[in-house]
């Protein structure tokens, strides 16, 4: 079966965390908004014209008549369809709060960029950016990472032992994302990241994983999306 | 088998979702936190010496030697257990969904009081937490609950249709929480929310939330939680 997913055209973004999912498993599937008339495609299906169980949101994953949307939830499907989580139910639920956990993490790093609200610009709240930025690289980063970094060195090499899971592409992401928005802050903090900048190179250099980085379907970071960079809130 | 659910002893927060569905399937539980001893107990498993699966932070269950953590991950085990989400695999991820949908949007509850960070007091951030408050006001809580009333009004009487879901639990939370922390807004609000509050009346009415409502268990709200009543923030 081919996939559909569906979500903006012109960023990584939260989808990202799925594209990546999707290239590990080798899965077809269209990038529905990123053909011509997709994202009004998109829209008949947020609308709930089409269909009971409308998503809140992009992204979501269609599967044939199944909708599944938000990034965990569309990761756990994936995971069980693709060999990409644990089978057993304990570990299917280790997983997905890890996942869960990454969530909360790509929330705080929107927030960097608009902590005022995401309906208001970037330019109408740079000062609060700021400070949020700070506190965020103070004591958000060095708590979640440090996680991240700590069951590394328990299970490793992957995250939660010697097969890979979707939480490991989506820690790829994680490190890509704060390597491209806040280069200062994260070339300081990655020496005490070893682990986990060791597991960053292990998921790149995966066959099917470099040569979707290196295709056009890799859209390149930009200030649109999740990660952005903003010089005066990198130090 | 009784479950252990640990969360933070003094506030509703993000447990009361999981302590509302404990009600609501009439398991047995200890809240492991509340008791002599407690707090230390949950740290030492967030620490990670005793278990190879150490959650991020509370709220997280135990069911024997099954740690689960995350609101949304705990609530999609209990539904399975104890009939409160569809057996599906299209219906489980349906409510899963819907419950990301509400984590979200607690999350952005916490921000309106916490717009530059959680490590900040609200007493050094209220001109940031007005501005993040009105534009929740005028754009989020409309979105979110919005979409939630469109939902009722298809599938109703329950936001899946005839059957009593976590969701529709975690929805009765939200309604209580909103009229605690923003009783001026939210009374205006709820006009448009017509099924919503329908809703949270009939859950209310439930034999065992009922009961459960009017015992101990239930912690009042307070200005340690998600649910914040600040009157600068209320208008």
């Amino acid at each position: 079966m081919r996939y559909e997913l569906y979500y903006w055209p012109t960023i990584q973004g939260r989808g990202e965390f799925v594209r990546l999912a999707l290239a590990e498993a080798g899965a077809e599937y269209t990038d529905v908004a990123r053909r011509s008339g997709g994202v009004a495609k998109m829209t008949v299906i947020t609308d709930g014209k089409r269909t009971r169980t409308p998503p809140f949101a992009p992204p979501f994953l269609k599967a044939g008549d199944l909708i599944v949307s938000h990034v965990a939830n569309i990761l756990m499907y994936l995971g069980q369809h693709h060999g990409l989580a644990p089978k057993a139910e304990a570990g299917r639920l280790w997983v997905n709060g890890l996942q869960l956990t990454i969530t909360d993490f790509v929330a705080e790093v929107h927030d960097t960029h608009h902590p005022l609200g995401p309906t208001l610009y970037y330019e109408d709240q740079r000062a609060a950016a700021k400070r949020r930025s700070d506190e965020f690289w103070k004591s958000r980063v060095p708590k979640f990472l440090g996680y991240f970094e700590r069951l590394l060195g328990r299970n490793g090499p992957y995250v939660t032992g010697h097969k890979v899971t979707y939480v490991d592409l989506s820690l790829f992401q994680l490190v890509e994302g704060l390597r491209y928005a806040f280069p200062k802050r994260m070339n300081r903090l990655e020496k005490k990241l070893p682990r986990l900048i060791a597991l960053r190179d292990r998921i790149a250099s995966r066959a099917r994983i470099k040569a979707y980085l290196a295709s056009d379907a890799r859209i390149a970071f930009n200030e649109e999306g999740i990660f952005r960079r903003y010089k005066a809130l990198d130090r």
